[in-house]
């Protein structure tokens, strides 16, 4: 396979795989909830809801999630309640983590801790996959919410784990877009002083399982048509299948552009853990939850 | 007047204000011609081309272009024509700068030149405005292509730039949002510390003729509910007129989002001159280069 053209296949995919189970940190919310709900319905996930049981009843109740085959785990502090989900996993009683009514901070200080963490990879990122009506097939984007400036050496290891996603759901060499502002190499960009080396060491062999331009601007990186115009001639333009932002500040920003003023959906998942980590944000639909919680399913 | 919703008003108001003279530093370049073409049967521009004047006839009789009631001053060099184009706004015969085949390093170096340039503000910053799918109104979105990694300063001049044009053009109290990768101040991010400072200079009045709120994300920027969705309270939100972004990555980003994955459509102009600088690239489409000429238009 070489390309994934909407998210549907990506649910296709999961339930193919059949359900795996996930473990939801502070479950008392009801978007998540809800989430949780169309995930079961769709043949997705067995959950186990660790958290405030009392108002994961009430929740569960009003829209009409039936618990009586769900196993909770109580606990009312949301940073507790992580740990308690990070252990199951350690156990092997589940396959998935999610992220439920507590701060991203917390969550993640229970993935990393060093004793009893879940931790992977050289550093945790995140991965947002998006289908966009202006575009031919799911595009990645990298990192849009965790490292804040990565370092080359960051960057290599965010790209690292992007590309054993890609592997995993069947693209088996993705092609990736180093993102600057322009497509020329100048010492006071660094966004392409480190594009340059990054398609160097693609080149030889030092990143591979994947292809890799750069700089590229977003134009050229999209469209063929564009990069042409500019003479640039590329293995990646028009087709690439990943964007490697050169920081939190332009990977939030394109993350959210394509949701905001894109009209796209998107599925994300956090990569470097010992399994995919569901981290879904109040503003998500409900329909990026569900794509999630499948993505998060073919990657495990 | 406190909101546009479209480009064809750019269009009107520009037809209101009458025509206006604009120079072309190197004119020999097929689309521009066609845009200034197209400038010319909108009644919108009378047209100075400097530069080849060969390949000028050439393009212009391809085009279609009627050569007879226009001046041209011949020159080959792109660089002496960017310098010679800034002559002639200098003596008073030109209201636009246009770039025609010169990059722009040249272009901005006759224009930054201390005895014969004619940069006016303490810097030049670029303008884009945006009409999108997604937004019930033009957005703008500044510095998406001149400045790399401008700090607080260059950042408060670019704003100072941007209210201007936001004024010329007659919202009076533009609405604008500094843009973050969050909502909340972080130390280790520097969009959100600038941000706060940002936001507090003008409630002081140290930036005036604006409302502005930050540090946020794009999402709550665009959207009320996402806003709410988050318990953010926010004079703008939901309303922006401006983007500020953080640097050139994340402007730069965003800027070509949401044209190549955002349907949007597009007019730019650089600010900070005597006079406003069109600076399309070859990428642009017609529409777009229309669009810029016309807003440049007003801007006289």
């Amino acid at each position: 396979m070489n390309m994934i053209s909407n998210f549907e296949e990506f649910i296709s995919i999961a339930r193919q795989k059949g359900k795996k189970r996930i473990v939801i940190a502070a479950a008392e919310d009801e978007p998540v909830l809800k989430a949780i709900k169309t995930g079961i319905e769709s043949e997705l996930i067995i959950p186990i809801l660790v958290g405030n049981s009392l108002k994961i009843n009430e929740i569960s109740n009003n829209i009409g999630l039936s618990l009586s085959d769900i196993e909770i785990i109580h606990e009312e502090n949301p940073a507790k309640a992580a740990v308690i989900a990070v252990q199951c996993i350690i156990e092997g009683k589940a396959d998935i983590l999610m992220k439920g009514l507590v701060a991203t901070a917390p969550l993640l200080k229970a993935v990393l801790n060093k004793e009893s963490g879940i931790k992977k990879s050289a550093l945790l990122s995140h991965l947002a996959f998006f289908q966009s009506p202006y575009y031919h097939k799911i595009l990645g984007i990298t990192d849009a919410a965790m490292n804040i400036t990565p370092s080359l050496e960051d960057k290599v290891n965010i790209l690292r784990n992007a590309i054993g996603i890609f592997h995993k759901i069947g693209i088996e060499l993705p092609k990736i877009a180093i993102l600057c502002p322009l497509e020329t190499v100048n010492e006071k960009i660094d966004s392409t002083m480190h594009a340059a080396v990054i398609s160097t060491m693609n080149k030889r062999g030092q990143i591979d399982g994947c292809l890799i331009d750069g700089p590229l601007a977003l134009d050229n990186a999209i469209s063929k048509e564009a990069a042409l115009h500019k003479g640039i001639k590329s293995d990646v333009s028009g087709d690439v299948d990943l964007l490697l932002a050169h920081d939190l500040n332009s990977g939030n920003a394109l993350y959210k552009a394509l949701i905001f003023l894109g009209g796209a959906k998107t599925a994300a998942v956090v990569v470097g853990a010992k399994v995919p980590i569901v981290l879904t944000s109040r503003a998500d639909s409900e329909d990026s939850k569900l794509h999630s919680i499948a993505l998060a399913n073919i990657l495990t």
